[in-house]
């Protein structure tokens, strides 16, 4: 084999990697660094994980480029349903194949990042994660705050470019996977199960894309945060149970083509003035009853825009909570709300419900339009200027 | 190498690969059984399949969690086409790759299933398939029925979760991929080519994606068979010649981004009352001459709906065949046909068409729209409550 | 191992891959063709390319079927941000991970061809390019004609079937992939950066799939090419910085999900007339600055349509050009030129600018429908037959 292919199982490393995978790792990385020592001649390598189970207790520093961390499998196994049902009979009690547990509460798996200025010396250009397993071990819903363990998967905090997170399995964790400052992200076919927050864009990104990914997070967090961002494209992920996508500052994003179901309003969220969005062919399906206290009442949105020229068109919302738990109580649920900005653009859009709803545009909003996106009876215009065409 | 990971070249099985690869693997698996003997010390395995030609006299039995069987490479070769023609100057008359070839007719190649109550032995997790060729060596259009050779490349029977099936080849089977009873299944990437049936998701699935595949299929069975479903997303597929997506209580789909030919009518197909799916940015192409007998005429529908609250917008109708092939013999074919159900919702629908087609709502459908989604003419509307916008 | 597994590494040929992987690859073809010698004993293999810096002196060439050359790892770095900063002090200055540079101006690096007729002889099946990198080495833009240094990363030439491209790197090549005679491609998740052509899919395509990709190209050549296709599918693609996706002679194709930012007008161009397109759910960002000279001036339209019965719906259009910067100087910028032809449909369409734009229809096509795809005043007619509802 090369000298960079590595392989964690059999690397002459100072512990093993079932009682130390991030110590191995990090060995790894260091004798990459005495190989490697030229602007070019840095290939990165290849470090694999055999399917296995290991514990990181040393948290893996990824400070060079180029580096794969590969396993043969996200070996998922629902840790939620586990812990609240009698297992005891169980075949397997813990996630499996490439399964790496992570040891310590408020502890990252895998830290990608290195000393020096990214604008004199460079960004730390792709470097990927592929198929296998990163485990908090233990945790109860919502799996942030009072009964958080702190703990994250994998967290780039170096400016990076063309990163890739795939086939990635995450569970249990507070956050999964948080990218700060990010170019031409590609984060997909990834399972985020039972974890607090799903996947976290954080600093300024350039471009990227979060595409047919199932990420399962409850209440507390969001299955997708983005700030300061232009050109994020959210395409064909399954948001389960808690969906929630929020952003902040965030500008001309498409969000096609997923499945969002949520027992909580806010499904997508513009935290702060958002513009351009383009949010079409998506299926948004609310539900009640897992879990609580809510992040917002339901008067909050199941989409919640703030900011101009966003497009709502072509999207399914589906609305079925009683009457009994609506808060505040005796409320009309809001589908869509429009806080403010101009020129919103809602057309085509089906709404099912057990019981009224209505999008809502707020005061400040100006030149809304309602297009056959509501029934006559289903919007509230507090506005003087929305233009609105009910399905007929 | 770790102790986990198999190649079916080098384990010390009973018989060699190449004259039953599904004896080999249920040795590797025997194995497996023997070296992982806890329910915390499961990790499962990786079964490497290199490139070579193997037959599978005996069916592989997946019983343990967090196996993964992985190829390189799917290795497809159009059996249709070689059969059809003078081949005796192709280069090669097989498919390749990990070619996997299915002995016996009515076998199934791949069984994932294991004795013991799944709510209290637990499910079986994260059990993947990657990247090789399942072929059923010889059959004939349309691949069912007395044509069929009995075959099924890979069969899910015990609860699952977290399914992957991922950049396989399927070919010559009468069934390619069924799975029952998954939750969060992962099918993507994958070419299924001239078999019977595609993917069928049987029993009651939770949510997953079937997202990017090619599936082509003839006349005598499904693209994509799914039952008591929620949360399923079809997104990105091409289904090609006998495109089908045949739906029994399946609710709150998503089907979007989809290229579906077919030389039949009955493309997206509610066989029970099916409510809510978002069926968006499709393009549907019906062509006329290649096979039959059909399953339905010429008025059940390119789309043939059945239930409430559905979605059908933004799609692209196009329909090209012959006023002479039309049945019943001068008929005006249906596009989309509304057989029942509340508050279906089309709209901004396109209709290309070198004869004269139209919608069909009904008698029993109730408060349908449609919007933009036809000219005036082009729909019959049977009921006495359709809302009805022409396309101006 | 199987002698179906080859690395470049490790297999004794002539020369070093270092020095030029070109021929090694060469002979590890040859010896597949000494291998496996019989029309049913040709399965192909698997080449690897671990990490390291290669360097390509003769052009790979493919002939035969069931080949996978496959890396650990696209290792991209944008090679325009270096070469455009002091990089004195970067870490890394070449691109990574499994890394080849063409050597020759001029030349191809991975050739897919083989002497024979495919009527007679059957066609390439299966070929896989996955996880490396095809570095160019030199450029500056925008990447063709004067400035182009010929180079092309992967050509397939002879017909084929179920080719994939996946997961590769693309930088500083005139044509990063070109495929000739497809039939069932998958090209997904790669990432084709600074290069003057993304994806070319030239003489004839029956069905396939562009996904997911992120195409990197400026103003000189096109993100996708497409010529005599049907059922193309182009879905959840980031086209950068100068979008175009150029269509000849091609019908059916599927544009869904995608992101195109350009800095020149013609995002989408039909160059000669294409029928029945599907193009919803997109998001175009017009902006200027990077570069030029523009092929076409800003009445050209950012979509410019020329066919019957294309659909354009549920987009987003987003315009942000100064007013100094428009060509012709004072002309009203075009969104979607209709040039010519019948039916074609606007349907739903957000359109935010910073000056004054509109769609254009000009003489020659008939029954255009513009339907709340622009306000009032937002579409000059030059037929005498466009229906307009402006969006109230």
């Amino acid at each position: 084999m090369a000298s960079t292919v590595y392989d964690v199982t059999t690397f002459p490393a100072s512990v093993s990697p079932q009682t130390d995978i991030g110590q191995v790792i990090n060995e790894i990385v260091a004798d990459i660094h005495a190989q490697q020592t030229g602007q070019t001649t840095r290939p990165g390598a290849v470090v694999y994980i055999p399917p296995g189970h290991y514990t990181l207790q040393t948290t893996a520093v990824i400070d060079v480029g180029f580096l794969t961390i590969k396993g043969s499998g996200h070996g998922f196994l629902s840790e939620a349903i586990r812990d609240d049902v009698d297992h005891s009979a169980w075949v397997e009690t813990l996630p499996g194949s490439s399964h790496v547990q992570i040891a310590n509460d408020g502890q990252v798996g895998f830290l990608v990042n290195r000393a020096g200025d990214p604008a004199t010396n460079g960004r730390l250009n792709s470097v990927v994660f592929q198929d296998f397993c990163l485990d908090g071990v233990s945790s109860s819903k919502p799996y942030v705050g009072a009964n958080g363990n702190g703990k994250t998967g994998i967290r780039f905090e170096y400016d990076n470019d063309a990163v890739r997170v795939e086939g990635m399995g995450f569970v249990y964790l507070e956050e999964a996977l948080t990218v700060r400052n990010a170019d031409a992200y590609f984060i997909t076919n990834n399972f985020i199960g039972e974890c607090g927050n799903g996947v976290r864009m954080i600093g300024g990104s350039i471009a990227g894309r979060i595409t047919n990914n199932t990420i399962v997070t409850p209440w507390g967090g969001d299955s997708v945060f983005v700030e300061n961002a232009e050109n994020c494209v959210i395409n064909g992920n399954s948001l389960l149970w808690g969906a929630r996508i929020q952003c902040k500052n965030v500008h001309r994003a498409v969000v096609t083509g997923n499945k969002l179901v949520s027992n909580f309003s806010g499904m997508i969220v513009h935290e702060t003035p958002c513009h351009e969005h383009l949010i079409s062919g998506n299926h948004f399906r609310r539900i009640f009853g897992d879990g609580g206290p809510a992040r917002n009442d339901d008067l909050y949105g199941m989409v919640h825009l703030d900011g101009d020229d966003n497009a709502v068109s072509a999207n399914l919302f589906s609305f079925a909570v009683d009457g009994a738990d609506i808060v505040p109580s005796g409320a009309t649920p809001t589908v869509v709300l429009v806080k403010s900005g101009a020129r919103n653009f809602l057309s085509g859009n089906q709404v099912a419900a057990n019981l009224a709803v209505r999008h809502v545009v707020d005061a400040s909003a100006t030149d809304t339009k309602v297009l056959w996106s509501g029934a006559s009876g289903q919007l509230e215009d507090l506005s003087s200027s929305t233009s609105f065409v009910p399905t007929p």
